[in-house]
């Protein structure tokens, strides 16, 4: 299957991306000569596994009926200190809110996105290792 | 260094992400269970690189005075029929509008870019092939 984007420059350092329809903007920091008007492309890598992996978790604990009040992702990425500064390493910390929900059926949901439908987490593997946590209050 | 994104479940399988600031927005297709109020996450792989290597790009090209009207970046992702469903390759193709744009000057600012500065594009070579095409039109 094929997926294409499109990303038009505006000005200076700053990018207008079309996926679908949907508008994405991104832009350099003032002191790296943008106006800030979007975020920077490298922590769209991140967005992009939280989205990932954060769905096929939301779907799966639907289908487990369990009560999520709350779900949020935080995505911690280490990146080199040298050229080209890439991602060496991510952590992914999921955090639940909801009455009685299950440990057991979250490090399921979590374990089957991760190992077996996340694409975007297949991918970032070959490059760098992903850890996870998973914290759950009531 | 870190950075760090924030990602926040809204309902189904929507989700929306705070990057610095900046509110980006995922859902999934309506044939898969979401209302497509933002793109999917995976393309937003493509998203990153688009928008890494072409800052390097429009960088580079400001620098070495070259006149360009528009610039676009189209990326092509194979992804892969089996699960977990991921990227196999990726094409960037680079369209510049302009008067006597130097096609050796670009050449040179897209290699700059994908061999040195872009971390995103050293992060995808770990786990496939990108390859790029230049097109330049008056």
């Amino acid at each position: 299957m094929k997926e294409t984007i499109k990303v038009e420059w505006l000005n200076d350092l700053s990018f207008e991306a079309d996926v679908d329809g949907h508008k994405v903007y991104m832009d350099s920091s003032l002191e790296h000569g943008g106006k800030n008007v979007g975020p920077r492309p490298k922590p769209l890598m991140m967005v992009a596994l939280a989205g990932c992996t954060g769905m096929d978790v939301a779907a799966i604990l639907n289908k487990m009926k369990e009560n999520v009040e709350s779900f949020t992702l935080e995505v911690e990425g280490d990146v080199s200190e040298d050229h080209p500064k890439r991602f060496e390493g991510m952590k992914v910390i999921y955090r639940f809110k909801g009455k009685g929900i299950s440990r057991k059926n979250v490090e399921k949901a979590v374990d089957l996105s991760i190992n077996k439908y996340c694409g975007v987490s297949a991918n970032y593997s070959k490059a760098f290792d992903i850890v996870h946590e998973i914290i759950i209050e009531e």
